[in-house]
């Protein structure tokens, strides 16, 4: 198996995911609300690129069983429900609802691997479940990280060298890597012992606790708080069927994308 | 000081370097190359971004005073002189000369921070001297990772912290830094012990042993062979005179660009 590691999407086409097995992480905190959401019972998120997107997409089904969620510069976006915290998707704020979550980066992120075969979200809340997703698919593995926009984010390359880490430690697993594959396992032997540290150290974690999100930082930080893997199935992520098998055929999304007009 | 790390050229326009002072690094092989040529006696090396502009700039003068260097995945390119290897630049080959450089990241990276106030270019075999000069300078740094076209390379990020950690540890200086530059310093403490170990397991490593270059793979990790700075003057690289104060007018460059032509 061999995994890439990629620090920011400027890094990469789109077209380069295409087909290929991708695990996005955007640990503060796009990639840790999509888990939170999926994992309290959201029916599925919808990633977009713009806020217009946003409301175009949510269309007139709009505060009925489709929210907005998503940030920019952390804070909540205006006419949107939620933010960009896990904390605030919560089992009542999400149970059975279509969120369209247009984020600066994590959103983005899992917009650029659209064409991937699987995507996957991770971040350190659900890092085991997603390793034992990789080994199933048994297939070459590409990890993008989120970034911030063209930067590389510490914590995001941390978490990424977990899930490699993971992946090399396990004895059934033959593993080879890009260099920033390795520099991301050096980076979390480097940072492991006290992630919280880190992500309150880190450029983006300074920002989040100086705008009133340090609580973020922790549920962020937290190894494994969920079991579940989002994935890409159609235009939209949701969890898996257990039933379904690696790479089945997309499911087509019942949102409508016309804003109610019908056409 | 303020120091920012930017692990490939993707991650910033050009503009953003302008009036800044810059450390551009690309250990394998061009950094090394450039500062074995000037220590061993070269006027001046002229970065250019193709091999075309290096045909044009050299003109009728090549070969005489001027000769081209570079290589192309790796190798040396049809009708130069001298490829991108730091052992091919000896006295004899290049005293007194002026050097058009085109190589694949090296050569664009040093063109890409040509808005610079100061640039200065870095490896293992100079890292003291960069450092003194940049503690000189006394003013925010940034440093550029040539990487791989826009992939992250292990040996840039690790010289690039291992310049930061020289200038954390210097008492007199206080520093402040992005995410990039903490990461170099965690991946330089990761590797230091065994820099050759490192260059010879990293990508380009890798690449240069396979198409028989492994011999510079210890010439380019070996700290401090070289006691000179190669800094941007005008649109030539050439070691800095003692007595020029820092930020000093450009002396404009002698070549003729016209190919010969005179207009």
């Amino acid at each position: 198996m061999k995994i890439e590691v990629f620090f920011s999407l400027s890094q990469i086409d789109d077209l380069f995911l295409r087909d290929k097995n991708v695990v996005v992480i955007d640990v503060l905190r796009a990639s840790s609300t999509v888990i939170a959401a999926l994992s309290n019972g959201a029916r599925e998120i919808i990633p977009v690129n713009t806020i217009e997107s946003a409301v175009k997409v949510s269309g007139n089904l709009f505060g009925d069983v489709v929210l907005r969620g998503g940030e920019r510069n952390g804070r909540i976006i205006e006419g949107f429900n939620l933010g960009n915290s896990p904390a605030e998707y919560t089992a009542d704020a999400v149970k059975g609802k279509s969120i369209i979550f247009s984020t600066t980066n994590g959103a983005p992120a899992m917009w650029k691997a659209r064409y991937a075969k699987n995507l996957l979200v991770a971040g350190f809340v659900n890092v085991t479940a997603v390793v034992e997703r990789i080994k199933e698919l048994k297939e070459d593995v590409y990890i993008l990280c989120a970034g911030k926009q063209t930067q590389f984010c510490i914590e995001d390359a941390v978490c990424a060298g977990m899930v490699t880490k993971l992946l090399i430690d396990d004895e059934e697993t033959e593993t080879e890597f890009n260099d920033s594959a390795v520099a991301a396992v050096a980076l979390f032997k480097s940072f492991s012992k006290n992630l919280l540290k880190m992500a309150k150290s880190c450029d983006h974690g300074k920002y989040l606790a100086e705008i009133g999100c340090a609580k973020d930082l922790e549920l962020c930080t937290t190894i494994d708080l969920y079991d579940v893997v989002p994935e890409l199935s159609g235009n939209v992520i949701k969890l898996r069927k257990k039933t379904e098998p690696p790479g089945a055929p997309h499911v087509p999304i019942s949102i409508d994308t016309t804003g109610g007009k019908g056409e």
